[in-house]
Parts: C-alpha cells; structure tokens; sequence
C-alpha cells in the first residue's frame, strides 16, 4: 500500500492517503518514485505554467505590455485577492476586453476577506473572483492578439487550446494523439499524460536549455521566471506556492493542481519533481511534497527550513476551536530507480 | 485494492476512494463486508445518537421538555439554518443557561443564506452556528439536570462524557477499557472501536429488544424515532441525512461522521451497516453509502429511487460553471460472510 500520509487524531491514525510520485531529470531518467510514477494524470492547474507558454511565444505579452506579476498571474490559482483581482482587470482592458468574457464560471475565493466585503457592498460573485481569472485573461488576450474569436476561447478546438496541446507534447515528450482530454474545473480544456512525463515537463522547464526551439525557451525562461519573481500572485497569503517560491528565491518553481497534483521545477539540479495523491483530497498535498524535497535534499538545513514554508511540512490538525487535536503526517521513502524513461525528441 | 468509489472526469477515472463496509445483524453476525470490517474507527459525528441516550436515560429530556425535534437536533450536524440555531437555543434556554456556556467552537455554517445574513447584520460567527449545537446544547442540559458543572461538560473525565461512554461500550459491546480517546473537531471526546462493532451498535438500535435493560431500550427507542420524526433537524436542506431519512419514512435512522463515516440501522431488517472512507473525504460517502442499500436490497425500487435521496447517488462532478464535467461512481461488491464476531453480553 503505498501510503503518503496519515491523519492522526491524538496519537491514532484517523485516514490515510495513497499517493504516487516521481523525480525526474531533464535528460528525461527517472531518479526517484513512490507508488505508480506511471500513473495517467490530469496535472490540472499544475499545467498553468505551460498554459501560459504560447501567451509569451505569440506575442501577446509583448504586445499588452505584460509584467513579471502579469504573467505570473496567468499561471496561478490566486486567492481573489485585491491585488489579483485589479491585475487580471488590468490584462483584459489593456485587450481592450470585459469580465464579461471570461469563461471560468465563479467560486467562493479564498480570501475570506474579500468576500465579506463583497456580500457587505451588496455586489454578486464574478469570475474575476475566480482562482483561475489570470489563466482566462491571458487566453483572451492571446485570441485578440492573434485576431482569433476572444468568445470562444476555452473551447478544445479553439487556437489557444490548440496552441497549449502542442506545447504539452512538445515539452512533457508526450505524443499529442495520446493525450486524452476533459474539461477542468474552470470550463478549459485537462490533459492526461504520465506522472513521469509531467515532472520530465518541469525538468526541462527548469534547465529550458534542453528545448531546442529558440523562441520556446525563451518563453519557457520568461514564465518561469516571472514566476519566481512575484510569487505572491501565484497563489496568495498563506499559500504553498507562494511560500514556496519566496523561500526558494529563484531557485525552485512550484504549482498545485486540484484532485491533489503538485509540481516543481528545481533550476539548480535541473530535477523536475510531480505528485499525485490518488483520492484527489489536497490536505497532505505540500506535506507530502516538503517530505520529498528533505528526501532530495533540496533546501534541507536551508530555504526548507523557511517559517512560512515550513508551516505546510506535517501540519496539525485544528478543532473548531483551534485546539490541536492531531496533525498530518508524510510518511514514505521514495526509492531511487535511475531508469532511462522518456526518449528525448530534442 | 479495496477502491469503493471512482471520480471519473469525462470517461476517465481521475482519482480514487478506498473504504471499508460492515453490515451485521443484531445477533451479532457479520453478513456482508468490504475492504476491512475490523478496521478501528473513530465515527466521530456518527456516534450522536448514541451521545443523545443519556439526554433521555437521565431524565434531562423529560425536565426540560425535549420534543422529538429537540433530540433530533441532538443528534445533529446541522447547516445551522434558523430553525437549528433556535431550537439549540431554545435548550440552553430551558435549561436556564446560555451560548456563552457552548464549548464547541465557531465555523462557517453550510447555510449560505444565514451566513450571509450574519454578515450584513455585522455580527460574528458564535458556536450557535456550530454544526454541533444541538449535540453541545443537550449536553448542558444533562449537566444542569444532574447537578454537575455545566462549564467544564465537554472534558473526557465530567460525568456527562463518562456516561457516553459507558453507553457506547455497552451498546457496542466492546470493553470501555480498550475504547480509544481522542478529540473531537467539536472538543468533546470521540471513541475508536472496530467497524463492526459500530454497525452492530446501530443493529441493537434498530431492534432495541435486544438491549435487556428498560430505561436504556427505551431512551434508544425515543432518540431513534426522534430522528425519524424530524429528518430535517439532523441535517437540513439538501443534506444526506435528512433526505435518507425523509425518503425512508421511519425505517432507517442515519448519521454521517466526519472523516468520511456513515451509519445506519434498519428497523424492518434489523440490520447495521457501517461505512469508512479510508482517506476521510466526505464526497464520496453518500454514493457509498446508497449502493450499499442497492446490493442489500434495501429501500430498492421505492424508497432509494426518491428524488432527494437518489440526487446522492453518484453524483455529477460540476465546473464552475455548473457544467458537469464528469461523476463519483460507487464500485464495489460487498462479499457475503455470515461470521458470529461479537460475544453478546445481554
């Protein structure tokens, strides 16, 4: 049983999770896994980094003046805080577009403070609230950039869409026809590829030198480093990623996807690292992967040490009147394999 | 693998839901299992009803007037809807006591509506809203009843907690020395025994004539029917609870607990059945929980084809834009045992 973590309740384990990951390097070698590293999986917002690829590549960004903390919106899944939301504002009118195009649906942000003021101004929820608004701004942008319908955008047959497919296989070295589809919690379309493929993506990410193409390394280069440069847009106030990125200072890239996906790339090993916890809860999802990173050795006596970072690594489990009651532990060893896996089209 | 749900997004399975099932009969035969029958357990919320006997047994009900609406809400997690947060109330009041004295801490209620009105009227979340008032708000009572400290009744050694579990080792039929303590998300102690003997709890109160005892049969008998009079104090509107038991028409009494557990005891079978999902997430419980009726035949081609029930049975997957986009399938079989496993003390 390839368990993960533990939910303790006092010194009882409660719940457990099963889980699955895999370290990969950008010379496409399997290092490490834990579970299945093979398992097929939608990396759902984990892909918002390479979503934002051809944003860059298109010359969309350049052509709507798009910032570090632009671009590192489009890969986020934020809070719906002021910040976030006055900057996806800001991308959609320098398109010369509304809130109203955005596909994305709405959701309760996480920004508890936000919301309580919205209900207070007597204003509805919209989608600019959404955790996803960034992503959808940087796609309407990208379709009025290319002269493509801005309307439309979200769907699968839609040039954006088709533009990200491509980037996927290209850089995860998965064939395009392999990829099955469905449709993500925010109306865009998923891709379904291998654990071991998806942290290959982030390896090569991490060390874009091995991405033939000029201009896609480039761009690789510039979100992952707009990325690094305002990780507070990425997710928000007392969030992973951004605690991630600020302890890391330049050296780690990290996302989360919903049903329990997380992925970092490491630009001074060159590893990209993907986990999947198979029940999809998110609860043991940054315990599990700060358990990973001590294993590599990556940031231990150091950036993983951080307070805020550190505050995700076995956290404790609350009662509603904030008592602690138990806590989540990671519990695992990853095993080294050392298997060449992917062949390297570049 | 014991797999007893999949979340399926488009046609492909995204992630997964381990659990274990136990249906005995009050005889104290396992007839049907799935994954780990023996598996320890805290049932958390599921064990209100059991918390509720002492409310009647003392005689608390009957000093202060407890209508079934009232007991029923004991045994509640309830939305905090008004009708919840009044009759709570309406209990401390009674007993001459108030909120301040609830030690079950604050959370957002599932009721949108109060929780949005609670914050145009300006005012904080108190415990009255807690889920768990009504279970908090009995327990006061007991202890003012009882001429106990109704301050400290939430501490594993007041009276009010000692008598909780004598009933549950006794009606349970496991030893009160082996039950396991831990803390509630609501403060109060919460008690770990094997999935089988839970179900077989709820199989002895589904045919109370086999608890020997006259003043416990009875109080199990009035909190039970309790339930069954007033579904929608269990729970509330568009709850699991509150629509199996209003589908059912006083034949099956239901309490979901936290950590993914679900019991039930059928009056006409005088069945048990106990639930578990081993990573603790609550989605796919309800499904779980209505293919188990299916494969015992229980309620099939009536009372589980009702509206509101059969909404829970494998339940679409939304985008946030209501589109659905995939499903939570149960999928499992349970497997006939037939196994004496409980020693019956009465």
């Amino acid at each position: 049983m390839n368990i993960v973590a533990n939910v303790y309740r006092g010194g009882i384990v409660e719940s457990s999770h099963l889980g699955h990951v895999a370290v990969v390097d950008a010379a496409g070698n399997l290092l490490y896994s834990y579970g299945d590293p093979h398992r097929l999986t939608f990396a759902r917002s984990a892909m918002k980094p390479l979503q934002t690829i051809p944003v860059v590549e298109t010359g969309t960004a350049d052509q709507f003046v798009f910032e570090d903390a632009d671009l590192s919106l489009c890969c986020a899944s934020h809070s719906g805080e002021l910040r976030h939301r006055t900057r996806a504002m800001g991308i959609l009118e320098r398109a010369g577009k509304g809130e109203e195009l955005l596909q994305c649906g709405t959701h309760v942000p996480r920004d508890e403070e936000s919301y309580r003021q919205l209900i207070l101004d007597g204003r509805e929820l919209t989608p600019i609230y959404s955790n996803c608004s960034g992503k959808h701004s940087g796609m309407i942008a990208t379709a009025v950039h290319m002269g493509e319908d801005p309307a439309t955008y979200h769907l699968e047959s839609h040039p954006v869409q088709q533009r990200i497919l491509e980037v996927i296989a290209d850089i995860m070295c998965y064939p395009k026809e392999q990829i099955a589809t469905a449709i993500d919690g925010c109306g865009v379309p998923v891709h379904q590829l291998p654990l071991v493929n998806i942290a290959y993506g982030f390896a090569r990410m991490a060390k874009p030198e091995t991405i033939g193409n000029d201009t896609r390394r480039a761009a690789v280069q510039r979100v992952t480093e707009a990325m690094m440069a305002a990780p507070e847009m990425v997710g928000g106030k007392k969030r992973y990623c951004t605690d991630l990125m600020n302890a890391f200072e330049g050296r780690l890239f990290g996302k989360a996807g919903a049903e329990a996906v997380y992925c970092i790339g490491d630009k001074a090993t060159g590893l990209g690292i993907a986990i999947k916890i198979e029940d999809g809860s998110p609860r043991a999802t940054y315990a599990v992967m700060n358990e990973v990173l001590r294993q590599l050795g990556i940031g231990t006596g150091g950036a993983l040490d951080d307070a805020a970072l550190s505050s995700h690594t076995n956290p404790d489990v609350l009662n509603m009147s904030g008592q602690r009651v138990g806590k989540i532990e990671a519990q695992f060893l990853l095993q080294k394999v050392n298997e060449k896996i992917i062949i390297v089209k570049n």
